[in-house]
C-alpha cells in the first residue's frame, strides 16, 4: 500500500493518559479577551450578555458530556470538574483537553447572535484550556474555592473601579491611583458612601460568578439528573452538603 | 487576601514543556464529522463548500500564528507544522493544542455562512487536536508523505464508491463488495470503464488535497513571506526543494 | 566562560514532577535473577540468606529515606510506600527512582558478603525500578494487597514444585506437569499427602513475604519512630488498624 | 485467582516512552560525593584511583549495553550516548534510567577492592541518573563540549586551589579568596610562577576526563568494534571526523 512506508510516523504519537481515579478539572480562559471585550463593546465592570452567553457554551459541554458534574464560570474564564472515574477518551490528556476546548468555542460562535443580536461578531474568538488533576475531594473543593475568592476579589474591585469612572469621573489612571492599597472593607465603603452601591445587594451572579451542578432528583424509585444554574456560595460547607454525590467517584 | 489559602491548588499545575528544537506537527480531527457532514447535505464525494470552508479556517491559523510554515488538508483533518525552534507559548503543550484547535474552531464556525449561504449551522460542529514531535526533517516530510498517501488512498476509494452508487445505481452496501479487495488500478479502471471517468484529470484539490505553504518572496533585496494555497504533489522532492526553507530552523 | 556556549545544552532537560499529594509506590525488580540465583547457588524454593539480604538493603533505604512508611519484599523484588507530603527532591521522578534504585543496589553488594560468607559475588547484580502514583488510600493497600496475593501464589507453586522435584525425584519438566492445572487446595493436598508438609505450618517469612513498617511509639509523651520487621498478613484489616498511621499523610 | 481483584493497581503504572530518534544522554553523578570522598581519603585534586574506578564501571556498562557508543567522565560524573535508534527496554524512561545507574553504582561497589586494596568501603555509595534527550547530532556534540569545557574549568580551579593549600601553606579560605576573581590565564600564571607547574602538561586524564569510544575496525571486510579509552579533546572537530559513526543513527 502506498501509504505503509510513511505509517512508521505514527510511532511519534505518544500515550498521555492521566493518573486513573484522580479528578481532572479542565479550565478554559478566554484568549485576548481584554480586546474582544473592547471590540464589541461589552458593558463595564459586567457584561449580562457576555456572561449568559458562557453560561450557554458551559451548559452545552455538560450536556453534551454527562462525566462533567459540576463548572464554574467568571468573566472569561470557566472551570469543569470531571469524575475521577470518567473513561472519556480514555482519559488521554490531549483529546480531552482539545475536544472540550473546541465544543466550547464553537459554542460561543454558534450562540453568539442569540446573545448579542445587534453586535455582529467581529472576528473568531478563541480560548486555551488546560487539565489540572486532583487526587482528593479537598483539594477539588479549594480548587473551587480559589476560583471563586478570585471573583469577588476581582469583582469588588472591578466594581469600585468602574463607579469611579462612570459615576464619580474620574480617569482610569486615576480609579487606579484611589484603590491602591485598599483592603476589601474600603471598597465597600468607597461604594456605599460615594455612590450608594450596597455591595452585597449586587446582583449574586456578579458576584458570585455561575455554577452549573449536576443535580439528582429522585422520581418513583428512579434517580435522574439535571443541570441547575445557580449563582451561590460554593466555599462553605452547605453548597457540598447538599451536592456531595458530585465527588462521589 | 481571601484567596491566598486555596491558591495551593495552583502547585498541581505540572509542567508540559515539549522538547525544544523539534519539530511540532498539530493535527486537527473532525469530531463526529460523519453524523455532521450528513446533517448538513455535504455533496459526496468532496464537497467543494466544506474543504474551502476548512482550507480558511487553517488559512486563519498560519496568518495568526507565523511560526507554522506549512499545513496540508484532506476531508476533516488538517495538518500544520510548526518551526522547530518556535517559542509559541514556551512551547507547553496544552497552551498550543487547545488554543490552536480552538481558533480553527471559531475559524469555522464563523466563516461558516459565507461558504454555505443556505445551509445555516444545525449544531455546533468540533474538532480535536493533538500534537506530534519529529525530530528531524526527514520525519517531517514522511508524516506529510503519509497523509497525502492517505488521501489519495481515500479519495480514490470515494470517487469509485459514490460513482457505483449514484451514477450505477448500486446500494452502498453491493458498491462496497465491488470494491472489496480491488487494487489501485483496479479502481481506475472502474471509473474509467463503467463511467468514462480519468482519475488522474480529476480536480487535484481532490486528489492531492490542500497545502498552504509560507513562501518566501525576496522584494527589493528584503525577504516577504506570503501564504500559497497549492493542490500539489507533496511526497516526491520538487516540492521540497522549492520550499525547504520551512524545514530550516 | 569556556562553558557557556554550550550550555543552552541544559534546556532539554525538561521537568518530570510527580502529581502532589499522591502516594508514591516505589517497586524494585532484580534483572536476570533467574540467573543470578542460579550462579550464586540459591537454595530452592526459598533462599534465607538472599532474602535476608533484600530486607538488609530495604531497612537501609527506610533509615535513609524516613518518608518511606513501608515496604513489602519477596523474592527479588521490594515495594516501598512514600508518603503522599513527601517533598523528596521535589518530586522529580527521575531522581527519586535512580537515586532510590541505586542506593537498594550499592547495599545490596556492600552486605552480600555478611549473607553469603563463603560464595564470593561473582558478577555485579542489578534492579531496575519504577515509580507508581496511587491517589488514596484504599488503592495503596490494594496494592499491597496485590503484591502478597501474588507471593502467596508463587510460594506455594514454587514449595509444591521444589518438593516434587527434590523429594519426589521428578523432573523439572514433570513437575510442573504435576501442578499444570491444579488449584490452591490441591497443592496443599500435594504437599501434604506425599511429603507430609503442612504448608501453612511453613516459616511466614516465605509464605506472607517481609513487611517493614515504620512503627510509632510513644515514650514520655513524644512520638518514636522505628523500623519493624513483620512476616504478617497485610490484606486484612487487623495490619491496617494497628498501622494506619503510614497512610494518614 | 487469589490477586485478581487487586490487579486493578496495574492500570496506573503509566507509559512513559521516551521520543523515537532521538539521542538519549543518560548522565550519572555520585550522590553527597563530596562526604564520600572525604571519608574515604580521596587524593586532591584528583584521586586516580576514584577515576579509573569511575572508568571501570563505565566501561562494564558500555560493554552490557551496546548501543551505548560513547561516555564520558569527570570527577563523579559520568554521561553515556544512547544511539538515536535504541530500542532499549522499548524506550521506557524509569527501566532505562534506573536499570543503567543500578548496574552502574554495582560495578562501583563490586570493583572498588581492586582499585583501594587498603581502603575498605565504609559505608554504600549511590548516584542519582537522568536521560535528557537530543533531537540532532549538534545538540549531542555540544552536550559532550559542554561537560568537557566544565571539566576544564573544574580542574584548573582545584589543581590552583590544592597548590595554594598543599605546597603554598595556605588555608582553604585564603586559597578561594586568592582565586576569586581570576581568570584562566591567571590561574595558569599562579601554577607556573609560585609553584612550577606548566598545567598544559599535567596527565590529560585531569584536563580533558575520560572518554570511552565504541570504535569499528575493519578486519578482514567485517566491521569489529571495540571500547577505547581516551584522554582527549572531544569538542573540537577531529574527534567527530573519526568517529563520526557513534552519530550515525
Amino acid at each position: 500500500m502506498a501509504g505503509s512506508k510513511f505509517a512508521y510516523v505514527r510511532k511519534f504519537e505518544l500515550p498521555d493518559v492521566l493518573l486513573p481515579s484522580t479528578f481532572m478539572v479542565f479550565r478554559l480562559d478566554g484568549h485576548s479577551f481584554h480586546r474582544f471585550s473592547d471590540e464589541h463593546g461589552f458593558v463595564k465592570p459586567n457584561d449580562l450578555r457576555a456572561l449568559q452567553l458562557m453560561d450557554h457554551a458551559a451548559k452545552s459541554l455538560m450536556e453534551e458530556y454527562k462525566d462533567i458534574g459540576l463548572a464554574f464560570g467568571e468573566s472569561d474564564e470557566y472551570s469543569f470538574l470531571l469524575r475521577k472515574s470518567t473513561a472519556l477518551y480514555n482519559r488521554r490528556q490531549a483529546k480531552i483537553v482539545s475536544t472540550l476546548t473546541s465544543l466550547f468555542t464553537s459554542c460561543y460562535v454558534f450562540h453568539w447572535p442569540r446573545y448579542f443580536p445587534d453586535v455582529p461578531l467581529r472576528y473568531p474568538p478563541s480560548f486555551d484550556g488546560r487539565i489540572v488533576l486532583y487526587p482528593s475531594q479537598q483539594e477539588v473543593r479549594d480548587y473551587f474555592a480559589w476560583r471563586q475568592a478570585d471573583t469577588h476579589i476581582n469583582n469588588l474591585y472591578n466594581t469600585a473601579f468602574w463607579a469611579l469612572v462612570q459615576q464619580g469621573g474620574l480617569t482610569t489612571t486615576d480609579a487606579h491611583a484611589v484603590l491602591r492599597g485598599t483592603v476589601s472593607k474600603d471598597k465597600h465603603e468607597i461604594l456605599f458612601s460615594r455612590f450608594g452601591v450596597n455591595y452585597d445587594k449586587l446582583d449574586p451572579r456578579y458576584r458570585k460568578g455561575s455554577v452549573f451542578v449536576r443535580a439528582e432528583k429522585k422520581k418513583k424509585g428512579k434517580v435522574a439528573t439535571q443541570l441547575e444554574l445557580l449563582h451561590c456560595d460554593i466555599i462553605r460547607d452547605d453548597f457540598w452538603e447538599k451536592y456531595g454525590h458530585i465527588l462521589r467517584d
